[in-house]
């Protein structure tokens, strides 16, 4: 079939068009001029260049290309900047929603990529977390992704589409950015062991206890949903781990002898201390539950790590 | 106390700063420039001009007026433009509420005009709507209007708001523009009346049946609501009205025989027969329910026409 990914240079984006593309589908990825810049690339997938808050190249690439499903994974997703410039986070994250939806034909699929945090400031007694939960988003990215799911409930109605909202909780991976904590405790430690940094780890708050999965299980379950009848579905491990504990297994797989250091600047207090989301009703609709435990997630992503920056290391050897 | 009315020059927005100051409040209407030319105003209370997508004007606009209750009914409210500049429905419609909001100092009380239409393409068996119905709007304007909602409850939570949602159904009235069914029919006859026009009155699709409420209903619900627990309610009579019937009233109350013609260009197909919303919740919690009958409302708003217009057409010979 005839796949559209937007945000296909993004973490998860980029599997998942790589994935779809190895299962032999035509997949073309929309890639963001400016954030295509940052984004190290050797896609197997065609990318073209979308703005999603123009309307009319939004509408000329759905014609053009024609897509039976559209992967909707463009957006600001760095909850601060959403914070700081909220028209343009609407404008990203909303409207973006509400223009392709309009230019897709009628009975086209629609997968948005939500969020986990459109739960909010959630208690206890609240977790696991099943979508029935009121969502109460918390912070200005949350906000926008739930009036996002909002848009696209509409367009189910309204224009037809099977629409699928997924709301995936923490996720890790290799090629994940290191102003993520898995990315940030695993590049510093490969950095520790490639003797490029002092063997002092800077950490923030490690209390704190959230839901984590691998990506390659968040993509998985981007194939498998549009077997089940559309709505909306949590991607969520059904248990939680510490900061502290993601650490100590790090530490664990890299081997090495470190100081932990906390980092002033990371030390933001948390404002909920645990998360936990139900992945009960993905189970029952479209058979998926993560596959890959914590342990091999974080061996992949140290992994990752370890050989990119051995190559930069090279490289910067190689260009003095 | 200090209040501020945005949108204090269309319909409910002029009677209600009226209204408020007449009770003795400090009241700051705003007025966006544009709109400010059309209508034709008296106003008894204080105005200023405001955009509402100008954030800079927003916060300037409260640190300097300081009000402790915003009723915020400034919109796009002309739903075949919400369509066709999404955009713009979105910049004021749901960014503009959160630019107000995050204004706002904690603790201050936000009132949001929201529309009846959320509830969207109802059927006969989900009569009469309460609150607890899922909203499901049908078209672009009543979409941004849930956004809204979606926006004052996020506020309310994150900068501790008293954040009221109110949800008026079809709302009636002397002053209320021509493009409305009840204030069409009455011009029409009062020209008639008035020898300005045949005695052939246009009409579009009569069928359908509305709850309608007086304006001046609407407006006191603004002012109870206050008293009281911050949430969202409709404002409705309880009752539903073909358009047939309030023809039919209103032109037993010119008193003039008229013939009735269908005009194709009104003849918009009504997706949805019957529309009807309780106000028990708003009873409950405010002690309000429609007062204004429907043939009083009906009678004041065709003095309105009979009097705007016989001074129109004095003045137009004294300009010959």
């Amino acid at each position: 079939m005839r796949v559209l990914v937007t945000g296909a240079c993004g973490f998860v984006g980029h599997y998942l068009a790589n994935v779809l593309r190895k299962a032999g589908h035509e997949v073309l990825g929309t890639v963001f001029e400016l954030e295509g810049k940052h984004y190290p690339q050797q896609t197997e997938f065609q990318t073209t260049s979308l703005d999603i808050t123009n309307s009319e190249a939004c509408q000329q690439l759905v014609q053009e290309f024609s897509p039976e499903v559209v992967y909707h994974l463009a957006g600001i997703a760095f909850a601060p900047l959403a914070a700081r410039e909220f028209d343009r986070a609407m404008a990203v994250n909303v409207n973006g929603v509400y223009r392709l939806c309009e230019a897709l034909p009628e009975g086209s699929t629609f997968v948005l990529a939500s969020s986990g945090e459109v739960y909010g400031k959630v208690e206890l007694s609240d977790l696991p977390l099943d979508e029935s939960f009121e969502a109460k988003p918390a912070n200005p990215y949350s906000l926008t992704k739930l009036l996002a799911e909002n848009v696209v409930s509409y367009a189910a109605r309204k224009r037809l589409l099977k629409g699928y909202v997924l709301r995936p909780f923490n996720h890790i991976g290799p090629g994940q950015a290191e102003s993520f904590v898995a990315a940030s405790f695993a590049a510093q430690l490969a950095r520790i062991a490639l003797g490029l940094q002092q063997p002092v780890i800077r950490v923030g708050n490690l209390e704190a206890e959230r839901d984590f999965m691998d990506v390659r299980d968040v993509v998985r379950a981007y194939q498998l949903v549009l077997g089940a009848p559309p709505g909306t579905y949590n991607l969520s491990s059904g248990t939680s781990v510490s900061i502290q504990a993601l650490l100590d297994i790090l530490i664990d797989i890299s081997g090495i002898d470190v100081r932990i250091e906390q980092d002033p600047d990371r030390m933001r207090p948390s404002e909920v201390r645990e998360v936990r989301g139900s992945f009960e009703r993905s189970l029952k609709a479209f058979g998926w539950k993560p596959e890959i435990d914590i342990e091999t997630s974080l061996r992949d992503i140290y992994s990752y790590w370890l050989s990119r920056l051995t190559i930069e290391k090279a490289n910067s050897y190689r260009d003095q």
